[in-house]
């Protein structure tokens, strides 16, 4: 093992009967990735698929390191951006998949942040029925969130992951140190799942983020790989619970239904990170939970002061200051309906008081509209 | 229920643990549709898929039916063909089934043959990560093989099936009386995936059709029933121990590999039925085996002897000739590279005596184009 002057890693395990597979979590790890994937490759031959940002950087070392322990490794470089997430994108790398001669026993490696893993696992799912891939996310928001559980989709023109499957990968692989070239808006993006994992479920994780997640966003190592570790424990214990959402794991789209839509009025094209959406819908949910009576004003207002504490935009109308957009509640309402979480035809929203939301299925639609004109036009 | 005079339904279990469904197996079963369905869909909606050939002969039926038990029915009818599996037309159907607002609890039907099945149920596997299908299967081919057993996918311009899942239908539901209108063409193709299941691992099987086997094609219902249901309990208990093709269930490909280097020469243009390619292949695969010393050289007389009484092709030769094509044992073979079933670089051929056949992956290509060139210059 390489890992000389580092924290320790920790191993989480999502357990999930013959598709059960370990989070990596510790500094390093690239540089030590052979010992980790060489006992779990089903043969020493792999397909590495990364970004226009993230490849210049990681690439090399990922090749060399994999090419030492004796893999043998093909590499492909897609366009950075929620784009690559097109279905025509992805017909063009099935394609390109096919002509290296990707076999079952191959194993796909997503090198990247939340959409080359989402589009490396759906690319997995279905070559040849299925062969194995590994993440290694390279985007805080990455590594606690989209890339544990399974989740793999694509974009259809009508919206966002509506074509996608759920399939687990053989492997995950966190490197702390990958977030020093981490811009710091992303970061924050990400560092808002995070908060996420306190809101629904931890209050005392979310008393211990009020008081140093700051240090998070200061590249704090230590603080760092605890927020990781809490978040991966949090979503494998969950996603172990309720693989396929039919339950519990809608719990993990706390603040997402808002986040969404408002990903939708930006066309996807990279002025709103998904996780600044998260942070807006989010403080927008405990706004609806406290008018529902099912929490107190304090919730709101102590999960936006946080927000605001780590530089994050926590309603709608700094959105559309900041990108010069005009934002309308009908138009966010309507993206709102076309949300994969409609159930039944009914929308469903996760709501509650700070740690301990739930599932809701009979909110008035005019307290959402109303919640949306407020957050369109806070000002603060 | 309302199957009078009709012979009774049988049903057989493909057992794989939560994932686990009936097949019903009877006459006038599309005419008691609700009954069997009502108790098996998370919720009373349905889009069913079917294509221009099928869908005028049964839709009606199907959609009376099921809108009498209650059911909400939307559906889709798409050209029919090998074409209709391509990725255009799979991003078209999806973007049809979100359009229709189909929801995770929804059931999606496919009315049709083994294109309608595999695309449906990859349409299933992945709108939404994973809604609901069930198996109407039209043709022989699809109720005694394609529809059972969750192989689902869609052609790549290189290659047929290499986008796809493993995805398990919610119930195969296969009405004997739909044979009635089914091309005695496509009834003969169909039937060589029947004789595959003696071939492979049931002697006394294939015996039996030697001396009963043409009762199918001549529309003997009691015939039709005991081989359609003896082809799924086979099929059913190989799907069961090997879901996922890791070691068995490659056996179930005997006689395919030559047989999709057939259908790739011809360009899946419909001119070559998959049970017709797959017949030649049988017999080219029993030539091998005796070549090879597994078994004696009357096995593949014997073999195609069966297929000639039922009125088949059973060489490349027929084939060239009927369609007036000149065939190359040398591309053939490269065909044969590009199969799915490659693995590890070496080719996997399904061989042995008939009855009971078995995987090899060492076996000379000499003898792989000696046995093509045979079959192109046949004369019998």
């Amino acid at each position: 093992m390489k890992q000389q002057n580092h924290i320790p890693h920790s191993t989480v395990t999502v357990d999930l009967g013959d598709r059960t597979y370990d989070i990596k979590i510790g500094e390093g790890l690239l540089e030590a990735l052979g010992d980790h994937l060489l006992p779990i490759l089903p043969r020493p031959r792999v397909v590495i698929i990364t970004d226009e940002n993230v490849g210049p950087i990681y690439l090399p070392t990922v090749t060399r390191v994999l090419k030492a322990s004796g893999v043998t490794v093909d590499s492909i470089t897609l366009p950075a951006g929620e784009a690559s997430k097109s279905i025509t994108h992805y017909e063009s790398l099935m394609d390109q998949l096919i002509l290296l001669g990707t076999e079952r026993k191959d194993t796909l490696i997503a090198l990247g942040g939340g959409v080359i893993g989402d589009l490396t696992g759906f690319a997995a799912a279905t070559l040849r029925r299925g062969i194995n891939f590994i993440q290694i996310p390279t985007s805080l928001l990455a590594q606690v969130d989209s890339s544990v559980g399974g989740k793999t989709g694509i974009n259809s023109k009508h919206g966002k992951n509506l074509i996608g499957a759920f399939y687990q990968p053989l492997a995950v692989i966190i490197d702390l140190s990958v977030l020093d070239t981490l811009p710091k808006r992303e970061l924050q993006a990400g560092y808002a799942e995070v908060v996420k994992y306190g809101a629904i479920d931890n209050k005392e994780f979310f008393v211990w983020l009020e008081t140093n997640g700051i240090r998070v966003i200061n590249g704090n190592r230590q603080a760092q790989k605890y927020v990781i570790e809490t978040s991966c424990r949090a979503k494998a214990r969950i996603v172990s619970e309720d693989e396929l959402e039919h339950g519990k794991r809608a719990l993990l789209n706390f603040g997402h239904t808002f986040g969404h839509a408002l990903e939708a009025e930006f066309g996807y094209d990279g002025r709103l990170l998904h996780g600044e959406g998260v942070a807006i819908g989010m403080v927008m949910a405990l706004s609806i939970s406290a008018k529902l009576g099912m929490t107190k004003d304090t919730d709101a207002k102590r999960l936006r002061q946080h927000l605001k504490d780590v530089g994050m935009m926590t309603n709608a109308h700094s959105l559309s200051s900041r990108h010069n957009l005009n934002l309308s509640a009908e138009k966010l309402f309507s993206h709102m309906a076309q949300d994969k979480k409609v159930s039944d035809g009914k929308m469903v929203f996760i709501l509650g008081p700070l740690g301990a939301v739930c599932t809701r299925n009979d909110v008035n639609p005019k307290i959402i509209i109303e919640t949306l004109e407020q957050s369109i036009h806070a000002d603060d």
